[in-house]
């Protein structure tokens, strides 16, 4: 069995973004050298998210004004976790988008269907924070 | 390390279903030959999803009340998404009840809990798509 | 390849608990042997859930409150499943928070960021519960 890590870096500019890191994965898998297998991209941290949807800037808006919607960021004192931080809704919104994908490994590619896409969510951003890549196969 | 392929193929008469996929699973494990090790199971479409859950109506009534309630698919206008599709509700409904399910694979069975079954929760139907089943192990 | 399989037990006094289970399932962890995988953390109830966040007192409250807010317990009636039952909040709010969750397994370790905890989230409690740790690797 072999098996493959890396950590993926992030600083957003906005406390909200969504950044594709589809070929940074496929990168990794390349160097790997797995054919057959699975990849496991997780978010490191608690407040953001790594989900597989669609690269289209209309969704994209649509994702940010409904979990705006399903978990606000203001009042920031309706959240018991904001003693010290302002961020309970980056927890609430990560949990609705997803920590992790598992991604299957085919004939050494990504073995995705037509429009999927790796997304890292940042929902407390303006910070570094990072993505972990494991994989492991044949 | 042994691996298995396989894609199964949907086609729903309605814009939302759900497809208790067991048995389709249990046959992919069957073909494997796999007794230790994990099986994959997600849509390859962005607009669908594989979940873990009852096989009873009432709660899959629940279900689509619930998603409606968080995620309405009308009025299309409330979404950027709907400028040339009409779909957007369907990729927040997938992103609620998740991608994938990864489940154990132990002494050649699918490692389950009194309940558990798979489904395939389709939110923009009445096309062709497909769930993709790989399974690594011995 | 090397495989680990662990029942983890759980009776809660209340309807609703989050436990930290990091500790056994590091525990599995160090009696598997493995160095270098994946672990698979499910529950095997589909009332429950398995999700990784902080372990801080006033998130765990803004869960809760979130929860019940998305997926109210009451009135019962509002739910087609609870003719025989009442939980079937319990399969809404397990399906917001998650089924399972995939960590990689690094140098004999649970490769996490700085804050990142297991907790096993019961919804429908007061009786006899399992999760599932598996894991594969070398």
């Amino acid at each position: 069995m072999k098996s493959f890590r890396k950590e993926l870096w992030f600083e957003t500019t906005k406390r909200r973004q969504l950044i594709n890191i589809t070929p940074d994965v496929e990168d990794c898998l390349e160097k790997s050298g797995i054919q057959e297998g699975f990849a496991l991209v997780n978010a490191m941290h608690i407040s953001a998210s790594v989900f597989i949807n669609d690269d289209e800037s209309g969704l994209h808006h649509d994702f940010e004004v409904w979990l705006e919607k399903l978990a606000p960021e203001k009042p920031y004192s309706q959240y018991k976790h904001n003693g010290f931080e302002d961020n309970a809704d980056a927890h609430l919104k990560r949990t609705i988008m997803g920590r992790e994908v598992v991604v299957a490994i085919t004939d050494g590619k990504l073995d995705f269907g037509p429009w999927e896409q790796i997304f890292y969510g940042e929902f407390d951003g303006k910070r570094k924070k990072r993505v972990l890549v494991k994989m492991i196969g044949e």
